[in-house]
């Protein structure tokens, strides 16, 4: 398959920029297109951002950035570009009228990617010239600085180019995870989304505030989870009979009747005030520029960390790093 | 209240031994019963592992180590503690059998604290002669590297220990976190076991294996939770919306038909054995000694990392060294 050159970016925002930022920073030239007014500042602060964030993350070499350059519609920016990524609003019939448009100019092979979290890539090509192009590729904000990137394959889509998405993703520094089941939700916002419900229940029946919840977190089992996950984890914590030992003991736990996963408290706007109060309230008058900015820097950390021992997102550092040795090479 | 010179662990194991570990390694003596006859080895093997994390986990001078001693029955290890840390199975027999034991020996004062993940303070206390002082103190594993301490009272819990937890356990390097509302699973052990359901699920309708599960975890999410929970997350997330636009835009998708957290998989035997495959082939032919050493250099390079941002458990770390460093001028 071709290499990638030049990729299209098509919707801007925190998703569009982030890719921008990191294929950049990876020497691709990005063309982009995003009607909304105020695309190109939010798309400079998303790239402002990662710019700092690069800085910080390596001290290897960076090299010169990619270009990026600005177009006036979908079509004329998919023109010449072997990649093109689709951010745009989480709105099938949106998502389609998209490709319509990028396929009156975009080579046959060109690959076509959806950073969708909702909507299954088989809806999304079901009336695309080329449909076998088209695959879904989530990325995890920031994308700048989170590795992770879900390729999921639509009924139509040839494997062939969920192979290219495993062998592309990592070369910019990112862990590609094959969703290979078409689900909802795919697979880790699914496992989000199961611990953000526990944590709307344990609001909604004031057990514990957003700060508490967010304790438990951040100074317990997070700290694991940034370096293993949840299987993993447990399956050690079995100690000699692992996982096996954990799912004797806890197993019937999970059975009991108080848990309260069988289903999802209203969101009432009372509930959903106050829900946003003790959320803003946690901010602590930390502005979300700031917040991101803390956020950053501690994921860079992290993952300067994790190199160390070459594990987790280290890995996907130091194999991202000999890259950009090599490419410093050549320049 | 009286300051904590000598603490009685009640239960080795990996919990007791990694309380005694931290206790130790903040000058104070532990007096130690377990009567299972491979007890002092397991426990000694959880010293050696802190003592190993600890020298990685500062660079601030550490002093000498608090004493141990072993004793041939819970009433006599509690003879003379400050503090009584039960860390004996999940059985509610066995424990308020330990709590009558150590209160013909115990100062009235005595505080005695459960590590119970599972069995609510009132339940412990209900039969003793000083209920008063007991609380749960629920820990994470490795506790000599994990900030979180959840404290519980029973209904019959003197308010002041509460209050001494917060103080004491926060001067041991820890997080306390006062769960308010007696509510089985507590806060973090729910949401884990939220996640965990749906991991279980996903292995279940093998959509993923546990290898992608944690993947889907490790280099994306649980990287953010390292720092940030789940609920301040989502609330960037949302950028100048916050958590109210998340809930707003993601809120109905919580409702879809498709979660599968109505229930439980069944535990059968074939699906308990797949489930231990594949925890074990993650493993990659390490075994428990080895991922538990790995596991405790990325704990401490995170917490080190978080540190120099002045961020979640780094801010624990930073705590424990001024406080140390204040010892060792003492010393």
């Amino acid at each position: 398959m071709n290499s990638i050159e030049t990729v299209a970016i098509i919707g801007g925002g925190v998703i569009g920029g982030g890719w921008a930022a990191r294929l950049i920073e990876n020497h691709i030239d990005v063309r982009v297109f995003d009607p909304a007014p105020d695309a190109k500042d939010k798309f400079d602060a998303v790239l402002a951002n990662a710019d700092r964030a690069y800085a910080g993350l390596t001290d290897a070499p960076r090299g010169s950035k990619g270009s990026v350059t600005w177009h006036d519609t979908a079509a004329q920016a998919a023109q010449g570009a072997q990649l093109i990524i689709e951010s745009v609003p989480e709105r099938p019939d949106i998502k389609r009228a998209v490709y319509a448009e990028i396929e009156t100019t975009a080579a046959d092979d060109a690959i076509i990617t959806s950073s969708t979290s909702g909507i299954m890539p088989s809806d999304l090509q079901a009336e695309m010239t080329h449909p076998e192009r088209l695959m879904v590729a989530h990325p995890f904000n920031p994308v700048y600085l989170l590795p992770l990137v879900e390729l999921v394959a639509g009924t139509q889509t040839d494997n062939k180019y969920i192979e290219w998405g495993k062998t592309f993703f990592a070369d910019i520094g990112m862990h590609p995870l094959h969703c290979r089941v078409e689900i909802a939700g795919f697979l880790s916002d699914r496992l989000q989304e199961a611990l953000w419900r526990e944590a709307l229940w344990l609001l909604h029946d004031k057990v514990a505030t957003a700060d508490e919840i967010d304790a438990a977190i951040a100074y317990g089992p997070g700290l694991r989870w940034a370096q293993m996950g949840t299987m993993q984890t447990f399956h050690l914590a079995g100690g000699e009979g692992g996982m096996r030992a954990m799912l004797a003991m806890f197993g019937p736990c999970l059975e009991w009747p108080w848990t309260k996963l069988m289903d999802v408290p209203e969101l009432t706007d009372d509930f959903v005030n106050e829900v946003g109060d003790q959320c803003e309230k946690q901010a602590a008058g930390l502005n979300p520029r700031e917040l991101e900015r803390i956020r950053d820097d501690n994921l860079i950390a992290i993952q300067r960390a994790l190199k160390g021992n070459d594990w987790g997102a280290g890995k996907t550092l130091a194999r991202y790093e000999a890259k950009m040795g090599r490419a410093a090479n050549d320049d």
